[in-house]
């Protein structure tokens, strides 16, 4: 889609600049749209602003009536916080749709569609699985799910600046669910890797070994390949992913697993194993850091 | 291979006539191997019999001076036994080879290493990445270690019933460490795969669709899509692995963690997991009935 016109809606407006939503909208302006930016912290929108953003003052000017507010936010609370005042439903009207792209519990989701829904807008759920260089090199996906004809709208804009975008259905927390299950089933490949790596190593066979056997037949897949070779690295310390946000979605999904009374007994080890990871100050590094973890209770030397 | 002429050793031994070695002595005949064939029991040798397989009335009997003596039998012990006496040891002599395809402790891999090493023989570790189907349809991986000059004897024999040979290098226990390690990999996964599905249906998200979603981008593997599958078939009564066999493997790995000082939270949770499944009748159905389980603790109705 690069070299082409924008399609779809040409004027949108972006809620929350942080590394992810910054990443995005540089990509959409070189493809011409025109997008509203708001941030709480203005210094922040600065760089965009130089690309050809136009500054919003409040999140309510960040909108165009009947049009399209994106939302990119840090959790639940931040992401509420926006509609507290109620300006921004007012603003954004019947035929408005709030692309909400936050990484957020299911519970928040549907309370905000029902807001949505009784001004006649529409909330859809479009979570990231990405970090913020995949998505500055438009390689990350979206999940979304919505109303189909809102998925429709807004589907044309998130394929011009992603690899993919997989529809979930039309349930509003649908895709958030996605998202926060999927970020388990990651946590677990780079939990359940480090553990038989301290397992092989401990019993004579070199982890290297181990990786490319199973990658090569059993586990020949992008995330076991990708996170199994970072974990060899043994570079830990430079952050695609902070293990403290690590730590953010692995409560995030407790929090779900709990009230909707689902016991995850390998969520429950990840969470004791995140904050162990922070209480020997690995917060800041990259999430895979719970591999030293593993490592030092299994008596063996950190490989940094 | 399948029409090509038997290459390397033409006539060996075979101890334990299990649904494997069945699987395997039945290939190897079929290709114009002379195999001699032991069971304690002897009524399961009888079919191959009819194959052309040669009866031995001892496990020593089934050994070729110089060489070689494949073993399949169900754990350390029952291999330990039939080296008991010290016939086998004896008959098969220097440059005999003893192939060791159980699923057994890296410990008893490097006792039995040594005490063939004392008269001359070598240790051949090669466990088998399959089930008695994949096996009987040359589907199965075989890991190899042990002495370089053994693997290259042998590795055209395991290559002529098998889809590939992974070699892991000189250490006897290697193979046996990396099968254990897989295993432990692949019913993390099974675990893993119950508890986001659980979570997504409590949540409101079909598991197809969750399912569908992840395999076409992060899990797009063999392990993902047939385990997923399965799992979602609700098909757990005909077993292709038996719930039993799993603890098995998952207490023989606990073993190995307990004696390499290896802390594996994750695999104590699957040792739970199973215990609990089969105090629910499981342990003669498939080994994913796990899933009933993480399903009936969360209040979910069983699949079938």
């Amino acid at each position: 889609m690069s070299s082409a016109q924008p399609t779809g809606d040409q004027e949108f407006g972006f809620i929350g600049i942080g590394q992810m939503g910054q990443a995005m909208v540089a990509n959409w302006l070189a493809l011409g749209y025109r997008v509203r930016v708001y941030n709480r912290t203005r210094e922040k929108i600065r760089p965009l602003l130089e690309q050809g953003a136009i500054e919003a003052t409040s999140p309510a000017d960040a909108v165009v009536p009947g049009g399209l507010v994106m939302t990119c936010v840090s959790d639940d609370q931040a992401l509420l916080s926006i509609f507290d005042d109620g300006e921004v439903f007012r603003r954004l009207g019947p035929q408005g749709i709030h692309v909400s792209m936050s990484t957020i519990s299911p519970r928040t989701a549907r309370l905000l569609a029902e807001k949505h829904n009784q001004l006649g807008g529409v909330y859809l759920a479009s979570p990231v699985m990405g970090r913020p260089d995949t998505v500055a090199a438009k390689r990350q996906t979206f999940y979304i799910s919505g109303p189909a004809a809102a998925r429709h709208r807004v589907k044309p804009l998130l394929q011009a600046i992603s690899r993919q975008v997989l529809e979930l259905g039309d349930g509003p927390e649908a895709a958030h669910v996605a998202k926060l299950a999927s970020n388990f089933l990651i946590a677990t490949v780079v939990e359940s890797l480090s553990e038989a790596f301290a397992f092989v190593e401990k019993n004579g066979l070199p982890p290297q070994t181990f990786f490319d056997t199973i990658t090569e037949f059993l586990f020949d897949c992008f995330i076991y390949k990708g996170y199994g070779r970072h974990l060899l690295s043994g570079q830990f310390r430079e952050p695609l992913f902070r293990l403290q946000l690590g730590l953010k979605d692995i409560n995030l999904s407790l929090q779900s697993a709990t009230e909707s009374r689902t016991p995850m007994p390998f969520l429950s080890v990840l969470r004791d194993r995140y904050l162990a990871a922070l209480a020997q100050g690995y917060g800041d590094w990259d999430w895979t850091a719970i591999a030293l973890e593993v490592r030092r209770q299994a008596g063996l030397l950190p490989s940094q």
